[in-house]
């Protein structure tokens, strides 16, 4: 057996590399829909995703990559430790998933889900559910039959199926054991913190900044933390996301309020994370696996990092403060670099997980992901959704919520019809953790050199530790190869607690 | 034999709809292509143009479509002056078509025509024709083969292969033709005007205006005439074009400079007229003839009369005077309708065809048409275009060109390899005049009522007579249907002369 490249290993490529140029072309037409878009373009561009979608699925589960994979597994050595082995395994892995979804069943959710993500914003818009309401319980439908084609491994449930998708090897079972010790301590944190009677001051959120100049500012930032500007763009949308087309051509989205400089700035830097991610991704390695970002945990631990233990250390504030001044002038006047850290992490349990601080934020995503797994084994109906949704809040953060719009109107995920996902961003703020933590230890004076500007040391380290794999290696063992141990909570609530113990007096 | 719609039909226009999707994409990330897309995005860019041609051009020329085909033409009567018969017969044009072209050409030409576009851009920008010189002669020698594989008609030459795909019907000696006493004509008045020693202010291009306020004045100036933002955009590129995806998603251009408002209203009417037609296409008929605009010179026939018949009326600068104040402030203060109908109306003989006024755009068309076709019959060759350009604006305007970016390098076309296109803006002018002259028997005081804001008449007249129809009927038939008579210059010399000889007093 070879451990080299053969013939039926070249053509496989080819074939998933087309699949991929149809992908590509499917993330700037979702991107155009959420940023560019006129209203009267929804109907069509359903049809434009649905018909990239199945002919990219007809590619994948043709019987030609069925054989040419056979071949492969037959040629080539698939367990040894090369670029080509892993790029076998990984699309026996996915074809094995693609050939259990018929093509009428893709087709339907990719359909439901454009027409689903423009209902949802005009509903939104409305705090309208009712409106929603159809599109959610149609999408819950196209997901319980998406994970019965998948099945799941005995004593799991249809959860599991679906997240495999976001997190291989993620279950039900498994994130619940995570999540309960790690909701505990988290508790047990905030009410401390709420106890306090402690608050720094909202100082930068106070300001009314102009949203050309806010603009202005997030690309300036953006850029220097390394977000390479002639590969990619920044706008605006309705819910910050990171999308597009290949690592040349990254396009992420950002949204302003008049008097919400945090917030800007905050989702500029975690959609930064995740563009500089896709952009350390390797182009010549273009449609493979191996050229393919690992999983949405990992992905989610690049853009927390940038977001958090970057965007929100007191070093970064030293280098931000001088550069608002530049961009705001009087307007900003007199903030130091301790305050603006301090008004950048005020914890205050509130509605909106994307504007959460990073003591409650994984309330937020536990929530979801106790909600989604119970629509799909059938014990919470989606009319229900709202009332089951508030009643979380009251038990897990203490608060009424006021409306859907601030409740459960207010993410993307579910009329994407990706069910599944909502854990890995509590996923990746464990990873994120860990891996800093141990980038810390290697590189002594990495924090300290942010109030220099000096990110470039960081960045390179996530490009050859993490980002220039792609999935050749799975993220637990991604996480093992780069830190040394297995995934643990501990690094998390050492760094939650190492911030805001001395923040909070407590 | 049926009059109705057969089955084999009904699967034949499922099929082409399926095209138009493709195609729907193809516009859509052309126009991204234009105006959004970072740098490193280019050489992407070419391969997913180019797979979304090569799957358009598998569908279309596919033996399921040479079945169905066959199977209509032997079941309906496509002589009938019907909807379903017209869509029968442009498919049988459009097929038979495609079949000479291999798909390896096609592919070659969308791969060389999206990378020979970036590269004719940074080349403008640069003035380094050098740059651009191995793409042109890379396109037209794909050009030729393409005319090679269509063939022409006895007598004919290449050129008239290739304008088949823009204006049906049109042979380089017809067009030579028509342009030969239209350039006379033409000559003889521009001369006069010159001699005249007369000169309109350039009142409304002294102005200094922010980019931003000129496009607000733009886009408000595009709603008030009858584009629909709804179903629509204006953004900014290098060369104004009216692109997008289909009717409910048209995306237009304009382009500012700090101080030429009269290009960026002229740039922004035409584009806009070009829009409407899109917009007025019945999205019922998507992906079929009847629902896809007839000619490029029936659709240039749009965008010139709402940039000249209405954008340069003195009737229309009643209108937009108040609307500038409204706009500017005291920037615009004490402008009158007179003197900015007359400052949109110099005729100053210039190098750059889309600033050119009306007297002059034609005599660069005409320049243009003689170039390409000497380029594909092998008597030009590409590295002699610039001073063959250069002779002929000495020839035909008495104009020393002063470098290759306001010479040889200005439009886009030839980059994109759409040779054959030049002739349908002067074919555009004269099915304009022509048709704008009938409407104006037919709607006394259509002009007049412009200055009141009323363009709805207009445009809804368009609408019925032209725009929904799409390709029912030839633009030869159109043109008759609509005036009664066959194409004829005597309307364009008599709205040219009825405007510029008492504005010149000659």
């Amino acid at each position: 057996m070879s451990t080299t490249a053969t013939a039926s290993y070249e053509r496989l490529l080819e074939i998933l590399k087309e699949e991929a140029v149809l992908g590509s072309i499917g993330g700037l037409i979702g991107w155009d829909q959420e940023t560019m878009m006129p209203a009267g373009g929804a109907a069509h561009r359903a049809k434009q995703l649905s018909l990239l979608a199945r002919l990219g699925h007809e590619r994948m589960t043709s019987s030609e990559v069925a054989d040419l994979l056979a071949a492969c597994e037959s040629e080539m050595d698939v367990t040894a430790d090369t670029e080509a082995a892993a790029n076998v395994r990984n699309i026996r892995h996915d074809h094995d998933r693609a050939v259990r979804l018929p093509a009428s069943l893709v087709q339907e959710h990719a359909e439901t889900a454009s027409a689903a993500q423009h209902e949802w914003a005009e509903a939104r818009n409305d705090n309208d559910f009712k409106r929603f309401l159809p599109w959610l319980e149609k999408t819950v439908d196209i997901c319980r039959r998406k994970a019965e084609c998948y099945g799941w491994a005995e004593g799991g449930e249809p959860w599991d199926a679906l997240a495999e998708d976001y997190e291989p090897g993620c279950t039900a079972a498994g994130v619940a054991e995570v999540f309960g010790p790690l909701r505990d301590r988290l508790r047990d944190l905030i009410a401390e913190i709420v106890a306090s009677g402690t608050q720094p001051d909202a100082l930068l959120d106070g300001l009314e900044l102009a949203r050309n100049d806010q603009m202005d500012f997030c690309l300036d930032v953006a850029e220097r933390i390394g977000f390479d500007r002639e590969r990619g763009r920044l706008d605006v949308s309705t819910h910050p996301f990171c999308g597009g087309s290949h690592c040349d051509d990254v396009r992420m989205t950002t949204r302003f309020h008049d008097a919400m400089l945090t917030d800007a700035v905050s989702s500029t830097m975690h959609e930064s994370g995740h563009a500089m991610y896709e952009q350390g991704l390797r182009y010549e390695a273009f449609g493979t696996p191996c050229g393919s970002s690992v999983s949405l945990g990992i992905h989610e631990s690049q853009s927390r990092m940038w977001e958090n233990q970057v965007g929100r250390s007191e070093s970064f504030w030293r280098f931000a403060t001088p550069l608002l001044e530049r961009h705001f002038g009087a307007a900003v006047g007199g903030i130091d670099a301790r305050s603006a850290f301090e008004s950048a992490n005020r914890v205050v349990p509130g509605f909106i997980r994307v504007e959460a601080d990073e003591a409650t934020y994984n309330m937020h995503v536990m929530i979801r992901f106790e909600l989604e797994r119970a629509m799909l084994t059938g014990d919470l109906a989606p009319a229900d959704v709202p009332e089951a949704w508030n009643a979380a809040y009251r038990d897990y953060l203490g608060l009424e919520v006021p409306d859907d719009r601030r409740g459960c109107l207010q993410d993307v995920h579910w009329s994407m019809g990706a069910l599944g996902y909502f854990p890995t961003y509590t996923l990746g703020n464990l990873y994120c953790a860990q891996i800093f933590e141990h980038a810390c230890e290697v590189m002594p004076g990495l924090v300290d050199g942010f109030a220099d500007g000096e990110f470039s040391g960081l960045l390179d380290w996530l490009r050859s530790n993490i980002h220039v794999h792609g999935r050749r290696y799975s993220p637990a063992q991604l996480c093992e190869r780069i830190t040394g141990r297995p995934l643990s909570a501990d690094p998390l609530m050492r760094y939650l607690e190492g911030k805001f113990r001395p923040l909070y007096g407590i």
